[in-house]
């Protein structure tokens, strides 16, 4: 599968940071620095960009919110090849925050939106454009999104300049034919953007979801270290390089930082396919759920949390 | 996805006993009984017969050999709609261990065979089929198969009596375009038997592998509880039912002996997706040297295990 057009972005801190309110150790973030480096990964996303009038500093480490002085204490003036990105949630930034991109080493920002959002998604997208940042909309969820919200959105990013659209499986909810049609759907929808695919393994499907994401055009990959990533985590970068077999990546630095520094978190961290975020997966519901009862005393206790969602249904 | 020919055969003994010599406590072995009875699974394969002369007896427990009384001290006569199935492998079973099936609790005696022994499979299997059993073969490996040789193994499948053949991914290597082009090369050399697959979960497929092999008309589907089996294991069946969703089966008592019986046994046993099964799927590699480096003290140093497969091959 060797597509010149293909670009990795490595989500370890910022989806993974979810598991954690981003309370990585600067060790670690260097070193899924200098792996993605040594890798040839194409983009860091280090973590969102964020108002302090929406989170509080003292419940979230440094990754939530990516301060100029902050990122560069890991990446300096980031003088590689390696493009560091940060993701922004609608509502929870100030646009003021966002400075001319001769000011930041960041180089991509991505604005994350639920449906409904998609004209501030614009908005905010384009702002960051003209500020000197590549950019991308990241329509969140889209297994909830009834088909004419869905078409009116595209409609309105293909009209739009943003150059990047992602189709992102939230829920973990999807399978093969459901990638299929949507990316068919995107690419028709914008024939000359570029389509990204972010997918979550709640049914062990993260992989697979992309490597059909791929076969049907979709360029921008999303990916983190062991799949570490919110709930059930993400497609794994070390599967997604070991299949691309493209000779712009190497695997042996992933599986270095993945040994030194990702393995050790699952002493922590329960993220991975278990068996609650299976079901919040296969019911196409959000993770919380399923991550607030990991955390509990009950957590295995599977039986209890299926009869939690289902309620009363009898035929289980 | 319903489709009323479709048929799971659960092979958590047999396969989950490759990692422990098949050393189940009976309790064990009847709690996945009465789960895929209540959850409606149609068949379980409750282990290998094989024959003394091939194993011994001091290595192995019980389900490596299935023995009638055995059989009987779990199922009794076994008076119930779940069907029991045993695996044969060629060259370690006699054949007059096979008893006529009016006096045995056996239903389904499945052939296991590498392509140089597919006449012998179809002498075993039409052997077992004269003795009362349904019967299948399962051509193990496929994925180190040539063309040339797979289509003269198919065509003599296709000309026997064997109602059922099986897609074998024993690596773990395939993704959804092997399987695609497979189910549809069995199908069109044979359309009037049915396809199985088997897939293993070395790259995180063995799920979604099984799930193109519905959509391309595969109807027996193998997968065991939480996924236990060789290696990363295979297609965890809980994630089956759910997909499914067909009204013969019941997700909850599959999740009752999984977290009952099943995970407390991750506490010894490491199946499930671990790099080292990782790089031999990748690789196309039997998981035997990955089995054996994740027994040993080194089971967590991945750079090595890669370096030692790749041997000299420096853009690793």
């Amino acid at each position: 599968m060797y597509r010149k057009e293909i670009r990795i972005v490595d989500c370890t801190v910022r989806d993974g940071g979810l598991m954690n309110h981003w309370r990585f150790s600067d060790d670690f973030v260097k070193a899924v620095y200098n792996a993605n480096l040594e890798a040839g990964v194409d983009f860091m996303e280090i973590g969102y960009k964020s108002s302090e009038k929406a989170y509080s500093r003292k419940e979230n480490g440094d990754w939530k919110f990516c301060e100029e002085k902050d990122l560069r204490r890991i990446v300096g003036d980031n003088n590689t090849k390696l493009k560091l990105s940060a993701l922004i949630d609608i509502g929870r930034i100030e646009l003021d925050q966002i400075k001319p991109k001769k000011d930041s080493v960041i180089d991509l920002i991505r604005v994350a939106c639920y449906v409904h959002q998609i004209d501030k998604a614009i908005y905010h997208a384009e702002y960051c454009l003209d500020k000197g940042y590549q950019t991308t909309i990241n329509l969140m969820a889209v297994s909830k999104v009834n088909e004419r919200d869905l078409d009116e959105a595209l409609e309105d990013i293909a009209k739009s300049r943003v150059p990047i659209f992602y189709l992102v499986d939230s829920f973990g909810n999807m399978y093969c034919e459901h990638i299929q049609q949507l990316v068919h759907k995107y690419r028709s929808a914008m024939p000359d953007k570029t389509i990204g695919i972010h997918a979550h393994n709640n049914m062990q499907l993260a992989f697979s979801n992309t490597v059909t994401a791929i076969i049907e055009g979709c360029n921008m990959l999303d990916s983190t270290f062991l799949g570490l990533g919110r709930g059930a985590g993400n497609c794994p970068t070390e599967l997604l390089i070991s299949f691309l077999k493209n000779p712009k990546y190497r695997l042996l630095p992933i599986l270095d930082a993945i040994q030194k520094h990702v393995l050790p978190l699952q002493q922590n961290i329960d993220w991975g396919y278990h068996i609650p975020y299976m079901i919040t997966g296969s019911l196409n519901e959000h993770p919380k759920v399923a991550m607030e009862w990991m955390d509990s005393e009950n957590k295995n206790d599977f039986v209890s949390f299926l009869r939690k969602l289902h309620d009363k249904e009898i035929l289980e």
